[in-house]
C-alpha cells in the first residue's frame, strides 16, 4: 500500500470491489451463456448498509422489484448475486417467483437471511430463467475455485468488450477507507441508466440516508450523464454497499471529511461511467462534452446530453469530420434557451463557433485531432455559472452490426 | 380529369404543387451543387394567403427569419424561392443580408413586392451563400426552359434519393379544389420538423387564420410524427399557399366541407411525411407505429415517438429480428404511465406481448414479415380512447456511411 497525504484520493486502476476490507467476490459459468462466465457474486463478511438507484423504465425487471423490496426492510444487504445472459424482464409472475427463489437459494448457501441478498440480471428480455442451471450454479459458486474478483467482473458482461473496474483509497479519521467499483454496460445505455449494472463497495462507516444521498448525487453527475444509444433499459441499477469495517467515525454531511468521501466516490463512478461510454457497442472513441456558463445545472446537463445523444454528431466524429454545425444544431434543439451570440463551441483546443459565426479553422488540424481516442467538445454558454459534463461514443457500422443481430 | 363524388378525396400520385389552378414552378442548376439542380421556385398568378410552420431549433437559419418577418406583414405571399446545397444557417448578420438580397432580386424579376417572396435554404450549415452564382441564377430562372414542376422537385433535394410529391382533388361548393405538395428531407429528421422542407399549394379560397389552424393541426399529425435520426434542424419549414382561384365560398371551420378540406390536406401531408420517413438516410424500410387506447393524444404520440426513435428498435428491424423486448422497453421509457398488464403489442398481424407476458410466436413467420418494405407496429394501451401514428425507418450501415462523410 502506498502512503498518501490527507485529502488525497489514491487511484488503483487494477483493483475493484474486493479492495475494501471484508469483501470477497467470484464468478463461474453455469450455462446461461454458451461458454463465458455468467454468474457472479459479491459477499461482505458482515451485513452492509446499502443504497441503490434503479432504472426509470416502467417495465422494471423482476430482480429489480425483488431487490428493492428486500432492501426496503433494513437498508442492509450482505451479498449480491448477478447473472448475465438473461434479464428476467417482461417475465410476469413467474419471473418474480424465480427471482425470489434465486435469492433464497443463495441466502441458504451463505446461511444468511433472504432479504440480505440482492439479485440482479442482464441479458435477453422476455425469456424465463433456466432455473435448473441457475440453481445448480448457486450450489457451486461459493466453492473456492470460483472465488476471484476477476471472475465476477467477467460474469456480469454481455456485449461488453472489456471489464470496467477502479478503486480508490482515502484517509478518514486516520483510517484508510477504500471504495471499489465494477460495472457492465455497452448498449441500451442512456442517461438514467440503461442496461447498466454498477457495483460499488466500501469499508466506510456511514449511515443509510447519507449513503443514499451520496449515491444519488454522484450518479446524477456520472452514470446518468452517459449515453450510447438513447435507450433506457428495464434492468439498470447501481448498488453501493458500505460495511463499516474501516472503522472511521460515522460519515455524515457534517463530518470534516465528507467532501473527501464524495470526491472518492465520484472518482470511482465517473471512471466506470466513462469506461462504459467508451465501450459503447461498436464505438471507437470516447466523446466528452463539457458545458459551462449555464444558468442552471439542469440546463448544462440538457445541452450536454443533446450533443452526446445526436446520431449526427456521433457519426461525424466516427468519420473524423469537424462538422461543428451538427453540434450547434443539437444545442439549438436541447430545449435550453440559448443566446446564439454568446455561445462558444470548441472541438478540443480548436474554437469552431463564436459570436454567432463559425471560426476559421484549418480543417486538417481538427481532423487530425478527431483521430484521437478521446474527443472533447467544449461548450461555453456565457449565461451563468453552472456546468456539467456528459460522455458518449461515436456511432459506427459495428453498432448497426451488433444490434441488427444480437437479441437483447 | 376523373369525375368523382362529393366527400371523395381523389389522389394523384404523379402530380404536385402545379396541379392547383394558378401555380407554376421551375428549377435549374446555378452552381451551389456540383451538377444537380439547386435553385427552384413556385409562383402563383395572384398573391396567395399563406400559413407557415417552422423549426423549433433556437438557431433558426437566416431565410426562416426573413420569411417569417415578410409573411407577418400581410399573411400573403406570391412566390417561394428555394436553394439547396447551402442552408445559410449560422451565418450571422451577413446571412440575413444575403437572404434579404435574394428575396429582393427574385421580387424584382417577378415585378412584385419583396415581402411577397418567401426564401428557403437547405444544405451545409455555416457557409455564406455564393451570392454571385445565386444572383446570376435568379436572373435566368424564370426563363421558359426552366419552368417545369419536375425541376422544382429536383432542385430542393439534398441527400434525398427520390422526389416526394402528391396531389389531391376534392369538390367544395361544386368547384374542384386541388391541393398539391412537394417536400424534401432525408436526414436530420425528427418530430418538429428537422431539415425538412414542405411546400403545399391549393387553389382553395380560405382565410389566413383558418389556413394556419389547418396547417398546424395537420402538421402535428403528419410531419411532426416522423423521425429519421432524432435531430431537429435549423432550417425546417412547411409553407401552405392558398390563392383562392378555385372560387369556392370561403372555407371556415363552419363551412359544411371543412372536414373534407382538412381530410384532403391531411392526405397530402401524410403522404409526404411517409415518403420522407421511407427515404430516411440509408433506410431500407418504412416503419409505421400505431398507438391506440391512450388517455390523451399527447400520450399516444409520446409512445409512438419513443418506439420510432429507438436506435435499438430501428436496428432490429433492419436485421429482421422480431425483438419485441426493445419495443416494450421503449414504451416503458416513453414517460407515459403504462399499465404493463393491459398493454398489447403486435408486429404486423403477430401479437408479441400481452397480459404482461410475451406471446408465443413462430419466429420464422415474424422474421418473414419483417422482410417487407413497410413494417407496422401496433400498440394498444387499453387506457383510454386516444390514438396516434408515427413513422420512421430502420437504422442501417448506410446511415452511418452517409453521415460519417456528408457535411451538413
Amino acid at each position: 500500500m502506498p502512503t498518501f497525504s490527507k485529502n488525497e484520493v489514491v487511484i488503483f486502476e487494477e483493483e475493484s470491489i474486493a479492495l475494501p476490507a471484508g469483501y470477497r467476490a467470484g464468478g463461474m459459468h453455469c450455462g446461461l451463456k454458451r461458454k463465458k462466465l455468467d454468474l457472479g457474486y459479491i459477499v461482505s463478511d458482515v451485513p452492509a448498509t446499502v443504497a441503490g438507484v434503479y432504472t426509470t423504465n416502467i417495465f422494471q425487471a423482476a430482480p429489480l422489484l425483488v431487490t428493492q423490496e428486500s432492501i426496503a426492510k433494513e437498508n442492509m444487504i450482505q451479498a449480491i448475486l448477478v447473472n448475465s445472459g438473461n434479464a428476467n424482464a417482461c417475465t410476469g409472475e413467474q419471473g418474480l417467483i424465480d427471482a425470489f427463489e434465486i435469492q433464497k437459494e443463495f441466502a441458504n448457501e451463505l446461511g444468511i437471511k433472504e432479504h440480505l441478498v440482492a439479485v440482479t440480471s442482464t441479458g435477453v428480455i422476455g425469456e424465463l430463467l433456466p432455473m435448473d442451471r441457475l440453481k445448480a450454479g448457486i450450489k457451486q459458486i461459493l466453492h473456492e475455485e470460483h472465488e476471484d474478483e476477476a471472475n465476477f467482473k467477467q460474469a456480469i458482461l454481455t456485449t461488453d468488450t472489456c471489464i470496467k473496474q477502479i478503486a480508490v483509497q482515502i484517509t478518514i479519521d486516520g483510517k484508510i477507507v477504500s471504495i471499489g467499483g465494477a460495472a457492465k454496460g455497452s448498449g441500451m445505455i442512456h442517461p438514467n441508466m440503461a442496461t447498466m449494472l454498477g457495483f460499488v463497495t466500501t469499508d466506510a462507516n456511514i449511515a443509510h440516508e447519507d449513503l443514499l444521498y451520496a449515491l444519488k448525487e454522484v450518479t446524477n453527475q456520472t452514470f446518468n450523464m452517459i449515453t450510447v444509444d438513447g435507450d433506457t433499459s428495464t434492468n439498470d441499477m447501481v448498488l453501493l454497499m458500505a460495511n463499516g469495517i474501516a472503522d472511521n467515525n460515522q460519515l455524515t454531511k457534517e463530518h470534516p471529511d465528507w467532501d473527501l468521501f464524495m470526491n472518492g466516490l465520484k472518482v470511482v463512478c465517473e471512471s466506470l461511467a466513462k469506461k462504459i461510454a467508451k465501450d459503447g457497442e461498436g464505438a471507437t472513441k470516447l466523446i466528452e462534452v463539457q458545458v459551462g456558463g449555464a444558468f442552471s445545472t439542469n440546463a448544462a446537463r440538457a445541452v450536454g446530453k443533446a450533443i452526446i445523444s445526436s446520431n449526427l454528431v456521433k457519426t461525424a466524429i466516427y468519420g473524423t469530420d469537424p462538422n461543428w454545425g451538427r453540434i450547434v444544431s443539437a444545442i439549438g434543439y436541447s430545449g435550453v434557451p440559448i443566446e446564439p451570440n454568446t455561445l462558444k463551441v470548441s472541438i478540443g483546443a480548436f474554437p469552431v463557433f463564436e459570436n454567432g459565426l463559425p471560426c476559421p479553422i484549418v480543417e486538417a488540424d481538427v481532423k487530425k485531432y478527431l483521430e484521437l481516442e478521446t474527443i472533447k467538445i467544449l461548450v461555453e454558454l456565457n449565461q451563468g455559472e453552472y456546468n456539467a459534463t456528459a460522455w458518449g461514443c461515436d456511432l459506427t457500422y459495428d453498432y448497426v452490426k451488433i444490434n441488427a443481430s444480437y437479441r437483447t
